[in-house]
């Protein structure tokens, strides 16, 4: 029988974890600094001091990194399970989360790697299928929690699809940071909320 | 002094003129059939029956060539000065607008090529200065006048920023075809039309 590990020897679970984390954060970082098209495992794995099978052992792709570095970070901001604010002002709530999106997507650190991501699932059906399954739906289920709330309150229309209403709301703001068509400040996402919600509040 | 050429010799500017729209029709029937990452020059040259050469003479890359490709096609169904449909209804001029807009994103032959356009160009400053200059722009600009004309007919809020009322009704469509979040439907996009317009309607 073997022995058990003592306190003192080396425990492979945690040095795997370590590696795991430190691969992730390089493929974050280094993204950030020479985009998606000249990230490579090889930088990768000199940045993270690691050998290139290792992370070839975990992930197919660059892309794969990517997407598990991205899912790594949504799930150190979350403590427990994330939710929406619900201050019981739908309006206020949602400005609070459009300006902290707008936030995000000015710094250069989030931008590149999300914007990668958001271009890489058009043409990756095996990524866009992760992407939907792990970060896309579980963000929506939050939405829809939210707005099914202020629909119960009286603050949207009884009659209106929610995720016509997840689309009424995030759709301006998304798709005029991927095009760059406009500057994304704060006054930017109030305007959207305030425009969106008077279509979308009981007739 | 040179002859001028009879109607019989050789017109090399027509010459061109049939090689230049070859070409830029087997790139488009290219994309549609193997996708943006797959499409290669040398494709495109056997397809249109030209030399490789004749491509990189009049292009820099095949993203320069597909680019060329759409603004051809958008020439071609335009007659004159396009501009958007005015029955003096903005409701029901948007309806006809976005609907169109549903059946070419439906129709693979458009699909392919535009998603490939728009996140090539995330990734492409000098591509995404000519989308912006060469069809962003001119659609803005059309988009712009019709949402003025309704908003001096009293159908929009005087306050209203025209650059995000136009957000407020693509936005939504965009996001969802580029991200593939859902069908694309002549019922929903009259409902985006409803909803967007209800927020924009003056209070």
């Amino acid at each position: 029988m073997p022995a058990k590990p003592t306190s003192n020897a080396p425990d492979p679970i945690r040095r795997n974890e370590a590696s795991r984390k430190a691969i992730l954060t390089a493929a974050f970082d280094l993204v950030g600094e020479v985009g998606f098209g000249k990230l490579s495992i090889e930088a990768i794995a000199a940045r993270a001091g690691v050998g290139k099978q290792t992370i070839y052992r975990w992930w197919p792709s660059k892309g794969a990194v990517l997407f598990d570095a991205l899912l790594m970070l949504s799930e150190d901001q979350a403590t427990g399970r994330p939710e929406l604010p619900d201050t019981g002002s739908l309006e206020a709530d949602l400005k609070t989360v459009l300006r902290a999106t707008v936030r995000e997507l000015n710094d250069p650190r989030y931008d590149e790697p999300m914007r990668a991501l958001n271009t890489e699932i058009v043409h990756n059906q095996e990524l866009a299928a992760a992407y939907t399954e792990r970060l896309h739906e579980p963000m929506q289920r939050l939405k829809r929690d939210r707005l099914r709330k202020a629909q119960q309150a009286g603050q949207l229309d009884p009659n209106t699809d929610l995720d016509l209403a997840i689309e009424m709301i995030w759709g301006p703001l998304l798709n005029r940071w991927l095009q760059r068509t406009g500057p994304l400040t704060p006054e930017y996402t109030d305007s959207i909320v305030e425009t969106a919600l008077r279509g979308l509040m009981p007739r």
